[in-house]
């Protein structure tokens, strides 16, 4: 099957789907699509504006919104796994990955700094502190369950092997980065990150890997 | 298995929740947390904080953010299913639940808007506007990806009875009313909003029947 993700190098929920399928080993064709030079992630849709990410199967049936395309690969594509297998574990999973694609994510995205900037008329440091206080308090958050958590052992989010949990927090630690957030507190989120970094099959997902990167 | 619900009858991902579990028949204990007299939501988490919405399973566990708990539910309690069984209509009911609950409503949640008022001082006009403005392009991504399915029919979602996706945009609807958004042009939003107060499962979870309300 031929898959073709539509992507932006430095789309972190592009990069989500970039891990997910580099982890369980399915080659893919890869289309940048510019973000910052085009809006088309705003468009209201049908099959052809280019939402990012998204997956085209073989068919052609195009699938959106990052979890949903984890979701998707897991079922037809179950090994590796990147859940675990019992219904509490999987949940807990699920819901490290939502701290961070539902109340942190979503609030520091493209759009959302640009609404700030143009009809807000924040300035750019008003703009960079919005996006650095609601990712310090969602990682703070991320790095707290992570310490409470039985199955996190000072690397991956749950176990030894990377998984769902994994695909969302590196991204969304770049982003930090990015806006310098101060993450220096939260040891967990930082271990999760060497370890990320470490691991050959994800560390050839980084955007300065894509085809696109600037 | 006793089931205990901590929600605000006012939160929608609470709602959700309540929709889950009332379509799956499963009966559990309510606990109204206040979100405006308290700021539990924000705080950094352990088990004590009370995110709304999170449940308690009988052996005390705690499960926290809405799409992991439906997921969780749909897991475990597989019937009534919530999910199609086709990855791809999984995926797509999926997204759906995603367009709102990563695009839409993580914008438009009491702390966001408290963060506008407070810090960035904006007036309640604009704080007003700024929800409007990610309700209805949000709804308006939904309704084209609905009219556009082949499996939505004029009434649920997906199919001829209500699961996972409605679950979302219903709640939502009901934001959007809060806010005054226009959504009289999204004729599959408003066609799945009637089919969702007309069944009788779903209208007892209205927020206005919950033990809590004001």
């Amino acid at each position: 099957m031929a898959l073709t993700l539509f992507a932006y190098f430095r789309s972190s929920a592009s990069w989500r789907v970039r891990m997910a399928l580099a982890l369980k080993g399915l080659p893919y064709d890869y289309r940048g699509v510019h973000l910052v030079r085009n809006v088309q992630h705003d468009v209201a849709l049908g099959g052809e504006a280019q939402q990012v990410p998204s997956l085209i199967l073989g068919d052609g049936t195009r699938l959106t919104q990052s979890l949903a395309i984890l979701d998707y690969l897991e079922e037809v594509h179950p090994h590796p796994p990147l859940l675990p297998t019992d219904p509490v574990q999987r949940a807990f999973v699920r819901s490290l990955a939502q701290d961070i694609a539902c109340d942190v994510h979503p609030l520091q995205n493209l759009r959302v700094l640009r609404h700030l900037v143009g009809p807000l008329k924040l300035d750019e440091d008003a703009k960079t502190a919005w996006a650095r206080h609601w990712i310090e308090r969602g990682l703070a958050v991320v790095d707290a369950r992570l310490r409470a958590s039985p199955h996190f052992g000072g690397s991956f989010c749950q176990g030894d092997e990377p998984g769902y949990a994994d695909c969302v927090l590196l991204p969304q630690v770049f982003n930090a980065r990015r806006f310098g957030a101060d993450l220096s507190a939260l040891s967990a989120v930082q271990a999760v990150t060497l370890a990320c970094e470490a691991h050959p099959l994800i560390a050839a997902t980084h955007p300065s890997q894509c085809p696109d990167a600037e």
